[in-house]
């Protein structure tokens, strides 16, 4: 009997770029058209907001995983990666309405998957090296994985800001809203 | 200058219905055609799929939320709400396929909202109270609320497992990568 691990998986192309597609179709039908004041929800402080991170990742878009994967196809170890800002959201977001960033994400991230597309990675190029500026030496493929986390990681983020706006409203409930309770939901 | 609080809600009937009427498409856009150890991927153990996930949210449609809010305003606390089974989904999806339940849930939510609609609640009817098995007594404000909350919790939880998928392959974005860390993220 074969027992299949379900926890994991080995990364592939063709699998990354399934779930790199599904992204802003995913946030477009969970934030297009909400009321104003939970597009600006946020966590408390400095948090960010559903738009906040929309801006976040459009500003990735730009600068982040494509440009990185052509330094590590044009200069491998050689060049280490800019640094990425973690705030250029609120220039890239000022005077913006969400929709117009949903548009923007979504035609961004079309155009990068052609991009990566016209790449035609080998197994080979998915082993190349690169230089993160604070984490030092990456594969192209750890790049490539952790563009996928990311994805997830913000739907994760955009979906717990949201379900947090009501932390009384559930009353009794809430010991049983992981998401709400604070234990890892 | 008015500070406003951007970390809660108060609950409203328009805002619950504009949250809950965007699950099925954000769930369908995140999952419908993503290769099947996809759809079967878990965090391990017992721990539940995507797959596993909707069957859950099926069955809460059919017996929980709609049935629930029936019996505090026809019963109030004199009659307590049946136990919801947590483990009913695993019947619910026997033999299924991800799309048909895609579908099923789609219908089944549009259907129940069409019913919270038709219930033209006011003011003095969220505050109505009912009795859970377990958590005591509750108010419909409170279930419908928990609802709302419900459905972000658990879309939450498929980003989750999906991201957690590539615990080695992001190599040292790891560090970065809260949701593969097993930090709040």
């Amino acid at each position: 009997m074969t027992t299949i691990d379900r926890t994991r998986h080995a990364f592939s192309i063709d699998e990354a770029v399934a779930l790199l597609t599904r992204t802003p179709a995913t946030l477009d039908a969970l934030l297009r058209g909400l009321p104003d004041t939970w597009v600006a929800a946020n966590e408390g402080d400095k948090t960010w907001s559903p738009f906040d991170v929309l801006g976040h990742l459009i500003h990735g878009e730009r600068t982040d995983w494509i440009p990185r994967a052509r330094i590590i196809l044009e200069d491998g170890e050689a060049r280490a990666f800019d640094k990425f800002d973690r705030f250029a959201q609120f220039a890239v977001s000022k005077d913006r309405a969400l929709p117009a960033l949903l548009d923007e994400f979504a035609s961004l991230r079309r155009q990068n998957l052609e991009q990566l597309s016209e790449l035609t990675l080998t197994e080979d190029d998915l082993d190349r090296r690169g230089t993160h500026p604070e984490l030092g030496v990456v594969t192209l493929r750890q790049l490539l994985s952790t563009w996928v986390a990311h994805d997830l990681d913000h739907i994760v983020q955009i979906s717990r800001v949201l379900a947090r706006q009501y932390p009384d409203e559930v009353g009794p409930w809430r010991a049983y809203l992981r998401i709400i309770s604070g234990q890892q939901g």
